[in-house]
């Protein structure tokens, strides 16, 4: 018997740079021109039904017109797209015309496109570069920072897929006057949840900026495109050191997750999680962790907003306790919750520790005392 | 226009160990509870068909008496199984079964089941550590270093996958004694094929002890297994600086897969890899690369391995030269070849470039010259 070493240490440099503004498609271009992705000459943009002829087509053509071989692929709006089977349709179009090693994947679109691609990318021809130029609020504030790329199945939600980082990340927020209102008030969720627990002065911000905010008034939204970003980063890349400090993203989402289900997604992701965020505001209050005072600056942001901040009356509530409570992360019949002590603040319960163990019965009262 | 830089530099050590030996099942539980993945408590052992009752079963069987939680997931044995349908299933089976991110992946099989079980670990959760317990020569020679993972597609063969680095490598030489004698002799293809291109003084232990090997002598078969693995490892790592190295890999490759396709997958890989060799050694020769006498000795080990070192009467000449300059790879009506300029040597015919730009007519004199 004997016994081989593969030594395989070395220094990875994933950097990237977020590119906020209006109309950056000129942007991209430059950045293509000036050797973003070095001497590739050939793109996939991958975008969906919605966002094609609103910004993927010009950013195709612009290449095509520069001399570059780029070609579209589209698939369905919508989360129920975010699969792997069209995963498969996009590599097998992708492979019918030609594209191998060689190729660069621009996504064009919200959280699901940059997802879904951004997965691609990740295992066409063992990895291909790839850039996110975002569409949506939600993927300003969610999709740009950490990496994150999945697909659902139909037994998990965002299983199977990868970490793979962007070569750059283009926020376009002359792209967020198309989205639905509904949408942009969604996205604002993951918003206020950032100030909540990171940052009092931009919760300020959002106080006393909001009708500028959903007025879509460029200033605002740059601003908070940015410290969206800024926050995220500062959460994950901690995380790097000391794990366990990314669990605080999970803010407003425990609660938040099951309202999502249990309202058979009639409920928008943001629209559960302000719900959640106000039923997490409940419990630090019960638990001495914010004042009465700061649970009412909460729920009356997340109004200001648009947001629900009520359980939906057709929602049963023990349906909604017993779904909370025999989900796979109970652990001895407690569920942990990420809980604020403070405006922009997590309360840390031991070094490294973000979440405590909640029992059923707290959750209860909890829930049953919401509106 | 604002811009925010994500600094995602860091150190990352993928190393890991390759322990060649005999029935090494034992080792493998003992190298798990002595933590080598961590605090980990559950596995899924993915096999395939026939490897299943031989290898996998027992050790499924001894991590379970060990206390941990661990099932099998197999597919049906062959090529044809490596494709992204299987990896579905497999991950559908592992989340119903209540796998989340929590668990390792142990491969036991050939380097159809590293392949497809070292890609599903890279994407279940984000990528769950997996080990790989290889039961096959080729495996050994193979699917033991480089870090390839990939599954076939319609359309492309191993173009969808990732590098994916195990957390350990077991080569069990035991199991070779239940391979198919065939199987055993297309391993020594790239066995031989490492030899030409990296080592004279292998080159010669196999010429000189290829009955022991043939006979699966224990000491013959060790020192093959680790030989197979320095050799690849010294080029993959050196690939890492200096990248175009790796292409020595594909000596006997480029005529050999054109045959393995023309045969209709008659030929198994290494068969075609051993006629593909003879290929490149007559064209090295005729480039004033190898002498006759070194031709003959390379051919000469090949049939000594009981490798076919004629094209097949059943194969067309011509097709074989019109597959090969179609490739995707001719460029300007040339394709590049990998070749020896002696025994154990690969010519490197400008710094970093190892393979040379061949017409079409030279390459279809060297076909129609074979026997």
């Amino acid at each position: 018997m004997s016994s081989f070493r593969v030594e395989l240490k070395k220094v990875v440099d994933d950097s990237y740079d977020i590119q906020v503004g209006y109309n950056l498609q000129n942007q991209l271009l430059d950045d293509i021109k000036s050797g973003l992705v070095g001497n590739i000459k050939k793109f996939a943009v991958i975008t969906d039904s919605i966002v094609k002829d609103l910004y993927a087509e010009p950013i195709n053509k612009a290449l095509v017109d520069a001399g570059y071989k780029s070609q579209l692929f589209v698939f369905p709006e919508g989360e129920k797209s975010k699969t792997r089977e069209t995963k498969s349709i996009i590599e097998d179009e992708m492979l019918a015309n030609q594209y191998r090693r060689d190729c660069c994947i621009i996504a064009v679109g919200g959280g699901v496109v940059t997802d879904l691609a951004g997965f691609i990318a990740g295992t066409f021809g063992r990895g291909v570069p790839f850039i996110n130029y975002a569409t949506t609020l939600l993927a300003a504030a969610d999709a740009s920072v950490g990496g994150k790329t999945a697909v659902d199945t139909p037994l998990a939600t965002n299983l199977i897929g990868l970490f793979n980082q962007p070569v750059k990340v283009y926020l376009d927020i002359a792209t967020w006057k198309t989205l639905p209102k509904r949408q942009i008030i969604s996205g604002l969720a993951e918003t206020i949840k950032h100030a909540c627990l990171a940052d009092r002065e931009f919760f300020d911000y959002l106080d006393n900026h909001m009708s500028e905010i959903l007025e879509l008034e460029p200033e605002a939204c740059e601003h908070i495109a940015e410290t969206n970003c800024r926050i995220k980063y500062e959460v994950v890349m901690k995380d790097e050191r000391e794990s366990g400090l990314r669990e605080v993203l999970n803010l407003g989402h425990t609660v938040g997750r099951a309202i999502e289900t249990e309202s058979g997604y009639e409920l928008m992701h943001g629209e559960a999680v302000s719900i959640g965020m106000v039923a997490e505001v409940i419990l630090a209050n019960k638990l001495d962790l914010l004042t009465k005072e700061e649970v009412t600056q909460v729920i009356s942001l997340l109004k200001k907003a648009g947001l629900p901040t009520e359980i939906p009356a057709y929602i049963d509530r023990d349906a909604l306790v017993n779904r909370l409570y025999t989900d796979k992360k109970v652990r001895d019949g407690k569920l942990r919750f990420v809980l604020q002590d403070g405006i922009g603040s997590i309360k840390e319960f031991e070094p490294g520790v973000f979440a405590k163990p909640i029992e059923e019965s707290l959750a209860r009262e909890v829930i049953l005392e919401m509106k």
